[in-house]
């Protein structure tokens, strides 16, 4: 069962907000005073009909201020300076970007394959997570509590998205450390509803979804067990899930948490599956701020069913991986990976493995 | 007419160097007296079964060194210091990777689908192309001869390397800026030989392959006559190449140098495609010394046909791109990138058309 997110309050402009709190407190959310102009215009989808991928036009987000001034946007609304976040302290806030890549309804007709220059409507959505209202922390530093809340908001939004028209894949995702091109220091995650299936994502689904009509076992169910079997890149396991790296990790550190049981996505798991993902997730995240010297800059995003389509073969799970590490420097991507598609790694995961299961910091709340 | 390429010359450890002349000059090349200790061990590839893509791990390429001590590595060797090229002076210069990601024979068997944890021999090439003996300078600043001449060298060894027993796909490419990771600021390129068509490369080529079997148009062709017709991305037109922005740019400054004959590969082109390739190629990297203040970083590839299935579809074109410009800042791929698929470009293809066509440097020879 999802606590029931409270009636969301509305931005000046129009936005919504979703708060989630830790315990049920029914906090009055006081108005947003601000003088905000309205949204820019909106983003346009553009397909490349040599790799059959559409790509998100957005040219008014170049216009945004990289940290908004000399606040920061997530913090709370005090009386001397009003932020995105119009109340005084806050658990977990989820609100519209104000800069969003994806806005409103449209998005590609489905069906045919587009021809060259063929364009739609940049439809979606895109929302802000902020994972506290603490500045100078981070999700693996919050309390068990805490990342609790944030499953159950990636839960809950997941439902709710999926449920709008248009919408056919979301993606809960957090671009962590400056290093990575985090616009913003404050914890906070994103979530993207796309009106298309990203490409990437596409093609996971599309393998999953060929095994299952040839009657073949669901390749992320092959893999996982491939993994505990070999047993030397697990780097945790609970009850429910098991956090790995990857036999094939494109990245110098790189852990996969998988679902043990063969789930689409966050809204179906029930109440101990949260609580155990909580309790993984947040470990999995402080192992990459304990493994080196200083915390890991880091991607994370959550694979999950798309909206529509496919979605029995789709298998849960979240990467989680970062571009660095003491052994090999920066990977940084060239023409092979960006323009090839080949991926060259210069780190072992099984080194990286036993790194991160060595990493385990004093135990917390 | 490809002019033939001189004997190989030997380099101490074994690996093979040609020269490439911008005249027919028959310079012998001196013996290398370097003591070298043998190649590391050989990479492997590793099977992702959840995106169906080959994963190069090699981690001996992590002990390498950046700039490779004091001195440059691609510099003439003179009496003081002996470095990869054993001559006083060359032209254009091709040799085997010291610290390559792929060699020798071996690669994953032809056919059926590999399954979870499957494994191959990280067979094929890796070489580095010189484009100069002298350091400071680039492949936009030579003259005309040279770009002629780098032309020659690259379809030249796109022919050998394709004739490589287990060699799928041969992409020659550059990684300019140490922005963008070079490690090496002596102006060069590399060329890999890759036992597996890269991910992307694949999807492309397939997508032209099932327009082909179908009996429609070459979407490659489509794309080139669509961007002619509309015109405003075309940055330069001479008369067998087009350079255009494509509609669906995802980077600040891309470029996209096509063939306007449907040809497989270089090797393929005649003496005045070559030589009016020259032309355009070098013109486009000058615009992208000059659009902004300083040179732009860049990353840049050949598509061309892979080796062996599939060539008649395939349809050759350079992709030139930068990670930045002054209008949009540089742009980091996050996880909707690089974890879900879909780019999000906050650049108007038709602006940075506009910009690179006005930036036009003074002529050169």
């Amino acid at each position: 069962m999802i606590r029931p997110a409270p009636v969301p309050a509305v931005l000046a402009d129009g936005r919504t907000i979703h708060f989630y709190d830790d315990e049920q407190r029914h906090r009055p959310v006081p108005p947003d005073r601000r003088v905000l102009p309205p949204a820019g215009p909106p983003s346009e989808l553009r397909w490349d009909a040599t790799t059959e991928e559409w790509v998100i036009m957005a040219p008014h987000r170049a216009a945004r201020a990289g940290g908004a001034g000399p606040g920061c946007a997530l913090c709370p609304t005090t009386g001397g300076a009003a932020t995105e976040v119009p109340a005084a302290s806050y658990d977990v806030a989820v609100f519209e970007n104000r800069y969003p890549a994806l806005r409103g309804p449209g998005g590609p007709a489905p069906g045919a394959v587009p021809g060259p220059h063929a364009g739609a409507p940049a439809g979606g959505r895109c929302e802000v997570v902020s994972f506290s209202c603490a500045h100078d922390t981070s999700l693996a530093r919050l309390p068990l509590r805490r990342m609790t809340t944030v499953v159950e908001a990636w839960a809950d939004r997941t439902r709710r998205l999926n449920g709008l028209p248009g919408v056919e894949q979301v993606v809960c995702f957090e671009n962590r450390g400056a290093e990575l091109g985090a616009t913003q220091a404050h914890p906070h995650g994103q979530i993207y509803a796309y009106p298309f299936v990203p490409a990437r994502f596409g093609r996971m689904w599309e393998a999953a979804g060929r095994a299952r009509g040839q009657g073949r076992p669901c390749p992320f169910c092959e893999v996982l067990a491939a993994e505990e079997r070999a047993g030397e890149r697990v780097v945790l396991r609970t009850p429910h899930w098991t956090a790995f790296v990857p036999y094939a990790a494109r990245w110098p550190y790189e852990v996969h948490v998988y679902a043990r049981r063969h789930t689409a996505d966050l809204s179906g798991l029930g109440p101990e599956e949260r609580a155990d993902l909580a309790c993984t997730y947040r470990e999995v995240l402080r192992r990459f701020e304990h493994v080196e010297e200083a915390p890991l800059p880091y991607l994370a995003l959550w694979c999950q069913a798309p909206a529509r389509e496919g979605r029995e073969a789709a298998h849960l799970h979240a990467r989680i991986f970062s571009d660095r590490s003491r052994a090999t420097g920066v990977k940084r991507l060239g023409a092979g990976e960006l323009g090839a598609g080949a991926f060259v790694s210069e780190a072992r995961p099984e080194e990286a493995a036993e790194r991160l299961r060595a990493a385990a910091p004093a135990e917390e709340s």
